[in-house]
């Protein structure tokens, strides 16, 4: 059952070592210090509009769960904090939600705790005829079509054909009625998918890159052979370049993700070209001891953003987009 | 005794290190992840026609052994699995065979035992008179001519005069009813020596690089005074760097081998410009247990083969060759 | 109070680790071994003149402290080494001594045990009104302006408004007597800000780049919360970088600083355009035993600084600023 | 005394660790296999002409010792086993065996033992007064003039004056009936000083570069203050860079030395350009076992540099000066 398997992720994401091997690459990158930055960190301003919502801080919640008794705390605690913070919070796949209406206040949950902050629908790219319904059940600002095929391919008995994928997110985009994005989950976006990614009209993408969680690995946990897993734990394309090269290929928003974990790495990213960074793992284990604590951790990310935006000299987010990078 | 010898390297090869210490180059080669593969993974064919054979994968057995009782067992297996799988055997030097009839049937038992399959004869560059006799001795579809200066210089005794070398393939491959491909044996072949085997007239030609069983090594452990064979050890070309050289020096196809260790190193190599990946020291081990371990190392290369195919984006083993790497 | 934010400085500084963990990248560079040096080496010469004083060594002392009891002795005893070395010694900030004259003393100490030595005043960028003051306490023969917005982020309630520093360093420049210098204090000096300086008519530029001494390390002692300290631990331009960047911008001198360890280090910085080498750390823990202790620490500067020079063939600074590296 | 210095040299480069810490970069430097070399392996002459002398290798015994009782021994096995091979000798600096008439022996054993060979004396560029007596003392073939800045400057009271120096090889060149050669002891030559020494007629020079044998690691040991010892440990241009970049520069022969450790060493350092290859270090040990020892040692030498000439296709030293290596 999807719901059981949502359990067993959310256990393993929490316990194992489910991070890639090799790094994102950001740590081979380095901002420019500004000795004299000739601005006042107190009017560093990282709040910014993002498909038409205003965010107080670029860097959001990715889509983590959704489906499972388990993932109604979490939910609620992601809520919670997005909410206070008027940050952008990404619910889970919503399939289990549309599949078995029982398990759809799992995600509704989020919308009642967080009025008012941004949420953004989620749905795979093979189960496009379930956003409307995803868009509905969260009341959702925006909606994410998730790209996953490495874990499909380790994951036995996994959803292994992907023709038709980008018509149906083109179509999927001219009928929505809110903006919607594409994500992947951690293997990262080419520059030759995101060029045909925009053709297809998407408002923003998500390059959810290698270097943090590893569907690879998290299925490799649970198969019964686990060579296959072992093998590709490490498939994709690392967050650093893929968020350089998607930047440099289109013109719609970029979200770095994958391995994102600091503040520092939010501001080497955006400083790469991206307009948001989303994590997911840094905030899981937070989530189930409440939303004070995931509070604190992005608290801390806006923290780390800000003080590197300070010492890069730069007073606003798109400063930071345009300051130096050394590669 | 030649025999003698063979079960020697039998063991050494199953019981000792003996595999290079550099790398073969394959692990600094990513292919790029596609998000959106767009083909349907059940589709993917990695069946194709080498040297007039059809094979159901690009995946073969590289020349192992015959010549000695042990041999028997092995080559039996081998041919099974072969069989089963259709896929590509190549024999051991059969100058044994040649030599000492009465261990010819070491060799013959494979084309019993794989009365179908392609089975690619095998003797090396000094002994070329032997060819058609080891030719009909297996009934081969092919004959590999191997090289191995490397060996022979470590072992003992070994043949070290390689004049007119290149005159005995040129004359053999004109007199030869079934195609002649060259081989080496783990030390690589650059493309200088490449580009005089096509003007040969050969086949295909076999990288068989260094980065796997090193031949060196194993003539270490039966040596006397192991100095020159540490010294060695590690002499040769790796075989991510030989199958680039030689793919884009020469027309004719490439067998991209040597330290193959999983379908994604195949995967890497077909992708750098080989036609067929060959191994050896993986499928010696399961040979000694049986022809179903045999296949079961086999599918695991094609299972892993087929998954980098679908998240690079390539259904045909001709869209993986012409895929994206980053070196 | 500051003068204890003082003395914890000090100790820290002397008792934990409070270097960068990334390198100055010195040790990546390589001066040229001349196997026929064509000098001789008691005839080489490391005396210099600096700011219109008369030096006998490029080897300075950065700044270091003031303001509490503890300082005195140690600028004492700097102050002697000084004196009786001939070299140029830098004071600590000043910014105590101007807001308490009741800890005047332990900068005065300074001129009196170093009539004559090269001293040179230090204030912050952002407390420029007291340079004046700064520099009648210990009758200087230059001041230094000094940046440090690493450890102001990373120390709570740090100073962490730069507007304006550009202008209070040009106008400053303009109205003392006595040349202003601009130095970082361990995170180094872009090129960018380089340029500006030189426009704002600084008289040279201390690059006090990462490497060694880092404030955000020290910073993240004195934390309560130590994430952010950790995290900007490695934050800055390596000094050989930084020593490479300016002086290839400006024509001001340049003093190379932060993580000289050595004179062949200083050697290094010399060949990569610096007139100047600084260090702080080495001889901090020296003058708490004595200005023999410090004297020992300069000479064996001196020392290393001439024999690299001599094997570099270099018989003066200016021939070894025109010498050969290898990056 | 000097006498009592060299054998302490003896007894630390024999029982201590004396080489540098850096590599001389062989090990990044291959060769490229050939795998069908089309030689013959036997018939490979390593034989070659040097300053008019017939020698059976390029491999050549390095300067090493003379002046103590120790050193007769050491030059007795050393000359007794380059008479038996044919190869060339070089003697340790004679200046003791000049200023000190009752050494002479130990020097002049050479010659006795060795009535056909090449022997190489050997005179510092500072004695150069010394060089006819040097040179009648063992009735030499060649002279060495060597150059040692790195170890002088260490050594406490050493010649660090070396102005005029190249003066006097250039006069001494003319003087001499023998070719002179110049030869560094472990720190290199850099293509500046090549030229200038082709300048001067030298008949050949010797590289000794960085990677083998640290005479400031040696001074270090005999150092009361061993840190100027320690920082320079790693001084100089590494071997195989500083015999491409004097092979590159002139025209004279090159002798590659200074941490060459095997055949496969000096094989590569004659694909770099060197005409013969010199080691000290390797032989000093077998030396104390007796000649036998030391020819042993020589023998695996040419052993596996003819091994590394059949693998790469060189019939002559020639052959292998215009084979290919990959850096
Ligand atoms: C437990 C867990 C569940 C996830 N479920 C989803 C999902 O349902 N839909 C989706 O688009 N991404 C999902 N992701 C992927 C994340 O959104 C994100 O792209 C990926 O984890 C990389 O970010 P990270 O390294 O910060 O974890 C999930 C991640 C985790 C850790
Ligand atoms: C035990 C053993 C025996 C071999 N004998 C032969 C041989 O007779 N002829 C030949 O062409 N190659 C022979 N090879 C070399 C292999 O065909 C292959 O080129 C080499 O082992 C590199 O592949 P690997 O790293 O997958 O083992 C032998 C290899 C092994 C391990
Ligand atoms: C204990 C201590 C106190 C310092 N105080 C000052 C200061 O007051 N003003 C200043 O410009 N730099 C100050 N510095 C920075 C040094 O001048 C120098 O730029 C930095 O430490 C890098 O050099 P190092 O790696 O040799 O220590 C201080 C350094 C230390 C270690
Ligand atoms: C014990 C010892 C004594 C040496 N004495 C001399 C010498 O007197 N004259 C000289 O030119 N080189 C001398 N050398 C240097 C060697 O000739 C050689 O250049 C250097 O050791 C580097 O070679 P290696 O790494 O093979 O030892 C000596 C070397 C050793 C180990």
């Amino acid at each position: 059952m999807i719901s059981d398997r949502k359990l067993e992720h959310l256990i393993l994401c929490t316990s194992c070592d489910v991070e890639y091997r090799k790094s994102t690459g950001f740590e081979e990158i380095e901002m420019v210090h500004r000795a004299i930055p000739e601005i006042n960190r107190e009017k560093i301003d990282i709040g910014l509009d993002f498909l038409g919502k205003e965010l107080s801080s670029p860097i959001m919640i990715s889509a983590i769960t959704g489906g499972h008794p388990a993932a109604l705390k979490i939910n609620r605690e992601l809520a919670r904090a997005a909410e206070e913070l008027g940050i952008a919070l990404g619910l889970g796949s919503q399939r289990a939600g549309v599949e078995h209406p029982e398990v759809e206040e799992t995600y509704a949950i989020a919308r009642k705790e967080a009025p008012s902050a941004m949420l953004v629908g989620n749905i795979g790219s093979s189960h496009i005829e379930y956003a409307e319904r995803a868009v509905e059940m969260i009341d959702a600002d925006a909606l994410a079509v998730h790209l996953n095929p490495l874990q499909e391919s380790i994951q036995p008995g996994g959803d292994v054909d992907s023709t038709g994928a980008l018509e149906s997110i083109s179509s999927i985009v001219k009928s929505m009625d809110v903006p919607v994005m594409v994500k992947e989950t951690g293997a990262g976006i080419s520059s030759e998918d995101a060029i045909k990614l925009e053709a297809c009209g998407v408002a923003a993408i998500d390059v959810a890159g290698a270097g943090g969680t590893s569907w690879a690995a998290v299925e490799t946990y649970r198969a019964d052979d686990r060579y296959l897993g072992e093998l590709f734990w490490d498939w994709g394309i690392p967050t650093a370049a893929s968020t350089v090269e998607v930047a440099e290929s289109v013109n719609v928003p970029v979200i770095a993700s994958g391995g994102i974990r600091s503040g520092l790495d939010a501001a080497k990213a955006i400083a790469l070209g991206a307009t948001m960074a989303g994590i997911a793992l840094p905030v899981l284990e937070a989530a189930g001891q409440g939303y004070r604590a995931v509070i604190r951790v992005i608290e801390r990310f806006n923290e780390a953003l800000k003080t590197a935006m300070y010492l890069a000299g730069a007073e606003t987010l798109d400063d930071l987009r345009n300051s130096q990078v050394i590669i």
